[in-house]
Order: C-alpha cells, then sequence, then structure tokens
C-alpha cells in the first residue's frame, strides 16, 4: 500500500476506533502486552540484526543505547501498556459544562482526534507507546519507524497487527505502519492533510527540520532537550551535587538530560570545581565559561556554538552568572522549552524561576531526568512537545483528544440585540 | 516602525503583561471601554470615512454590514470590555495538581502565551475584543486590520493606545497596531517566528490560505462556517421553522449563519415547502437538490460547488436524505468544522449526531448562530476555531494560554530501572 492508501485506510478505520468502548479497547492492550512478553525471543532476534547492521556502520554510542532492545526494555514495554490500560478513559469526559442564562446547556466532551501518526528514529518501543495510546484514547494510529530499527520495528509491528486481526470488534487497520523507510515516504505522510489529524515527530533535529518546512498536517513538535540545570546561591550543595550528577550521567542520550550547568557565582570557587571533578570521575568532559576555567582549568573553552547544543552524550557546558536574572536570561535565550531545573531552598528564586523560565516543564530541587510521561503519570508518552499550543510537556491520553461543544436547547433562536 | 519591530516590542512588552494583577488589568481594561464608549462620535465619523470610499467601490452589502459601526455596536464593544473585567484572570490556574508516587509535586498551571498577533478584515469591534482578552490573559496583542476600515481601525486603536500611554504601570507596547496595510507587511507578521507566539487570522477564504501557505508562527484558523441545519423525521415542526428561519436570515453575513439545510425525506413533501415559502418571503434565495425541487419547483438546481459555498448572505442550498447516516455523511463531507445543528426530538438521532459530526461545536435543537464567544460566556471571542488542536468553537480566554508543568521536589535523583 502507497502511504496514501495507508492513511486512507487508518482514518477508514478510526471511525469504528472511535466509537469503542472502553472494555473493548483494554482487552486488545492486554492481548498486544502479552504478544509482546511471549513474543521477546523474536524481537531480540530482529534486534540484533538491526543492532549489527549498525555497529557495522559505525553508529554513534547514543543511537545504539536507544536503537537496543534488551529483556529489561520489552519488560518495560510491557509494563507501559499496563500502565496505560490503567488509566481512565479520557473520550466522552466533560470537561466543563454548564447552564448559561439564556437556558442552553453547553458541554466540553472530550473526543478523539481521529488519526495520529508519529514518525520516529530508533526507539523500538515506540511503536508500542503509541499503539497503546493511540487506541485508549480513540484513535487510529500510522507508525514510521527508521531504517537503522527496520528489522525490529516490523517485528513489533507484526506482534500488534496479529493482535488486531485476531480480534474481528476492531478495524485491522487501526494500527499501521508505513514500512517504506524512504524520505519521500515520510513527505508523502506529513503532507497527507486529508487523512492525518495530528503528526508528532520524535527524532533528532533534521527530522523536526523538515517536518516544520514540508508538514501540511497538523503538528505537535517534540523538539530538541537543550535542558538546564541552575543551581542558586541558595542551594543546598549535597542535593546540587547529585542532582546534577543525576541530570547529567543517568542516561546522557535522552531528551532530558541536562546539557548546561548554569551556577551563581557564590558557588564558583566553593561547589563547583567539586562536582566537576566528580562528573570527570564519571567521564564527562566539560565545556566551560572563563569563570568556569578560572576554578577548573581542565575544562575546554565553551563557545557560543555550546549554549546551543544539544550533546546527548557525556558531555557538559557550564556557564557562572551573576544572579538570578542573569540565569533565567541564559535559559530563555538558549532553551528548548523542554525541561529546566533550579536547585534552590530560597522559595522567592525558587517561585521567579518557575514562573519566569519560558520551559515546559520546570523542576525545582529534582532533576529534570523526571521529565517523562510515565513519571508524570500519563503510562507513557506520545512525545514531549516543546512548543506552547495544544500541550507542553510529556504527552499523554490527553494530548491526543479535542474538545467539542455539545449544545443544548428547547428550541432556542438568537434575537439580534 | 517595521513589521518585525513592532513584534519585537510586543515581544518586550509581554514580559511586563504577563506578571500584571488582575486588579492592574481590570482598571485598564475599565479605562479602554470608558474610551471607546466617550470617544463614539470620533470613531463614527472615521467609519463613515471608511463606509463612504468602501460603498463607492462598489463593496457588497456583507462587507458593507460588517464594516459598520452604529450605537448599538459601540455599545456592544463597551458591554463586551466589561464582560472581560467580570471573567476570571486564568493566569496562574492550577488546572490540575498531584503528588505522585515518587513524591514530587506536579502542578499544571496556566500561563500567558506571550505575542498574540490577529489579522482581521472589515469588523472594528475586533481591535477592542483582542486587546480585552489578550491584556487580560496577560499577553501582548499585535492587531492588523485590513484597507477597508483603515480609518475606524486607527481611531479605535488611538483610544487604546491613549490608555496605556496614560498608564505607568503597563508597557504602551502591549497592544499594537501594524497601520500598513499592504500583503507584504501581513506576510512579514505570518513569518514573525522570533516574536508570535500565536496568530489567529480573522477573515475571508483567501486570507485563511495566505496564512496556511505562508505562516511560519503558530496558527489557530478561524476558518469557514459552512453551517448546516439537519431536520430530523421526528423534529418538532415549528421549532424547525423557527430554528431554520433564525439561522438563515437573522444575520446573514456572520460565519454561524446555515447555509445549506439537510432534510428527512419524511418531511419533504410536508414540512419543508412551508418553511421554504417562509424564507422566500424573506428574500431568501434557494438552491436545492433534485428532491426539493420535485416538492417545491421555485428552488434553482443547486450544483455540487453550492454544497461547498459559504454564502454569507440570503441564499440557502437545500437536501432532502433518506436518513440520519446520509445526513451525517454530508455534513462531514462538505462542513468546515465551525458550528452544525441538529432538530430532532428522538433522543438517540440527537445523541449520535452530536458524537459523529466532525464540527468543533453541535447545536441540538437551538440555532447555530448561538456559537459565539459571548453566548458561551466567554465574554468575546479572538475567533472560532475550525481546527482540533489547542482550540475548538469559539475561543475565549484559555485559548490565549499555555499551561506549563512545574514540579517540586526535595532532592529527587531519578534511578534507572
Amino acid at each position: 500500500m502507497s502511504v496514501s492508501e495507508i492513511c486512507r485506510a487508518a482514518a477508514h478505520a478510526s471511525h469504528a476506533v472511535r466509537e469503542l468502548n472502553t472494555g473493548v479497547k483494554d482487552d486488545i492492550l492486554r492481548a498486544m502486552a502479552e504478544a509482546i512478553d511471549t513474543g521477546r525471543e523474536e524481537l531480540k532476534q530482529a534486534n540484533s540484526l538491526d543492532l549489527e547492521a549498525a555497529a557495522a556502520a559505525g553508529t554513534s554510542r547514543t543511537l545504539l543505547d536507544r536503537l537496543t532492545l534488551t529483556d529489561g526494555r520489552i519488560d518495560a514495554m510491557v509494563r507501559a501498556v499496563h500502565t496505560v490500560i490503567a488509566l481512565p478513559d479520557p473520550v466522552g469526559e466533560v470537561v466543563r459544562g454548564e447552564t448559561r442564562p439564556q437556558g442552553l446547556v453547553i458541554e466540553q466532551v472530550r473526543e478523539p482526534l481521529g488519526v495520529v501518526a508519529v514518525i520516529y528514529e530508533a526507539r523500538p518501543n515506540v511503536a508500542v507507546d503509541v499503539a497503546a495510546l493511540c487506541l485508549k484514547s480513540g484513535n487510529a494510529a500510522v507508525l514510521r519507524g527508521s531504517s537503522i530499527a527496520r528489522h525490529t520495528n516490523e517485528a513489533v509491528f507484526d506482534k500488534l497487527s496479529a493482535v488486531l486481526a485476531a480480534d474481528e470488534r476492531v478495524p485491522t487497520d487501526a494500527v499501521q505502519m508505513i514500512r517504506d523507510v524512504s524520505r519521500d515516504a515520510a513527505l508523502e505522510l506529513m503532507r497527507a492533510k486529508e487523512h492525518v489529524d495530528l503528526l508528532v515527530p520524535r527524532g533528532g533535529p533534521e527530522l523536526i527540520r523538515s517536518v516544520e518546512d514540508n508538514a501540511t498536517v497538523p503538528t505537535v513538535i517534540d523538539g530538541a532537550g537543550n535542558c538546564h540545570l541552575y543551581i542558586d546561591a541558595s542551594a543546598d550543595p549535597a542535593m546540587a551535587s547529585d542532582i546534577t550528577v543525576n541530570g547529567k550521567t543517568s542516561r546522557p542520550s535522552v531528551c532530558n538530560a541536562v546539557e548546561t550547568l548554569v551556577v551563581h557565582e557564590d558557588l564558583a570557587g566553593t561547589w563547583l570545581p567539586k562536582v566537576l571533578d566528580e562528573l570527570a570521575g564519571r567521564d564527562v568532559s566539560v565545556r566551560g565559561c572563563p569563570r568556569t576555567r578560572e576554578v577548573w582549568p581542565q575544562a575546554e573553552p565553551a563557545t557560543e556554538a555550546d549554549w546551543g547544543t544539544e550533546y546527548l552524550d557525556l558531555v557538559l557546558a557550564v556557564r557562572v552568572v551573576a544572579d538570578l536574572d542573569e540565569a533565567i536570561g541564559h535559559i530563555n535565550r538558549w532553551g528548548t522549552s523542554n525541561a529546566e531545573g533550579i536547585v534552590a531552598q530560597d522559595i522567592s528564586a525558587a517561585r521567579r524561576f518557575a514562573r519566569a523560565v519560558d520551559s515546559g516543564s520546570v523542576f525545582v530541587n529534582a532533576s529534570t531526568r523526571y521529565s517523562d510521561g510515565g513519571e508524570f503519570g500519563y503510562g507513557v508518552e506520545i512525545g514531549v512537545s516543546t512548543q506552547k499550543l495544544h500541550a507542553r510537556g510529556p504527552m499523554g491520553l490527553e494530548s491526543l483528544t479535542c474538545v467539542k461543544n455539545v449544545v443544548w436547547g428547547s428550541g432556542h433562536v438568537r434575537i439580534l440585540r
């Protein structure tokens, strides 16, 4: 099937998916979880084909990490589906309702968007997360993975598709995969305006730019995560170290890892060199501003480019600032509206930072690594929105719905004033 | 100032507007309402210049109606501002908050978007509505009216701007108007991605298409209103007539006026000819499908183009259908997701229609003319969204905000599973 045929079939299926009862949707998700769980050997075998090819092609450590399917990660995929099953169905929720003075009853009712498409790179869990969230929220899904994970993605999709084919209550076309991994196929999907209600790109800057330049379908951008952590003068030093080390080193390849550490000058001579020693001991390379290099000369000099770079690796940019204002200014200039953190005991500094920083999520005395649909209670995430409209930060079931106004009258006609 | 200088100034002002207390914002809105009220003679004088030029240029009745400023409409502008004053301030509202199992407190806090731009045609009230809604929701506003209303728009803007200039608590740049009415200026605004957080176009199909083709800033489309009214076999005949006549004739130039009447075949020989006689007596021209012309031969034959046309005039397309499914099919094929209505006593038909029709607002036994921010309790509207993402239907204060995740920890670090 061509991309547009796939999208048309998904749109057709979406009419039936929209009307499925929660019980039926949960049955299907349970069967999908089981299919992934019991089919794990096949999945790992397919994954090893992709890993071998990727390693032979000299793929980066970051990408290899994202691509790798372990038993632990398969367990997490299965667990994610069960978390989504446990969530309330958003469809039909009346989010607001009132009787207006003229007697009209206005209900705002949550309903599915229709067809949700996701273009993603490497991570094999995305197909499962997206299928679970889309079905639970009454949407049809169109998946388009990258060539590097082709065998893994097809193996995962085949498991999901077999579940749909075996259950006559739901159309098999409710979850589809575009197997054509060419650039043209991606472009066709970005322009399938007649059939696609939402496209979420999950990948690197090149993919995002291509979607921004070419998409005519509605999009929510899951953009870069150039995340900042600011250490205020009032910070508890041990807490600041823990959160810094966790933010940078616990999983450097993900979008909520810290890329730039911003430090109040009061801590430059005391706390900063110690935490940089600790980070260096964990193989982190440091790119510092001049004041950083004064107190920790091992740092490479940071250039402007460093402030704007999402390393996704064991590299950290460090900047010393004179005060909170300078920190906020730096973050709003260079941040990508993904996740930023502050460590502070001073309540005014924390409150001001939370309000003034332009970001999807602001963490006070907690690691930015918590910017995650699972941690936020959304089960899993369809992505992390770095835009302001429709959804911001980790996106769960609600972000896959829209709200319709249903107005009940009893013969009301509007008389002009 | 150039367009990009105006947008930059608005972005700069938005930082201060964002932090204004509700009391200050309401003071400013009260002063604006008074300035419009007491300055009405100047406004009408400026409006008469525009009306003379428009009439001389052979402007359509519809557009002249939209352009005209009467005392009644000025009263409505003043009243609209007072309605916005009476609304709760959306900024800072915690829309959801919970303590997660790991101990993090997650608050989702409503905050202003930043800079909201509106490109609008003809209607002089838009500047006042937009300024009131933007300021109340903590946003800076950039207005760009059309050449046909140039004198009126400048007179209105000068009243608003004088209020801002007289109050030192708020930056004068908080509300701005682009006086350059050239196409190039509009294009520059559509591409001011660095400074504009939301653009809402309010105008005809040509403007909408230009925004869809050229905008790089985030947009919410206030698109066409090809509204449908379906009369079910179970309808109360008198109620059906009242709602039909109100939908078509009370103000044909607006986007919530009925453009196509869809009628169940059971009513074709009885109710339909009578209502068409009544409409004809009110100067409505009818374009009918073959079955309509069988029972009311005076109708012109409807072509496919009629189903897709928003007449905005005393013209009505009429189609007879065999059942509810055919009605829903017709509406979902030709509708513009603005507002659609059903007249029915049968509860199953009404519920099914409300769920299955793909539209921003669905009216059951009420005129589509109620699709309006004022009637919905939003004070006034920034526009009527015909898209699914971010906002749907009449847009009030909430649609000018986004929701940030603010997460409070006590030294939380994320341990990998």
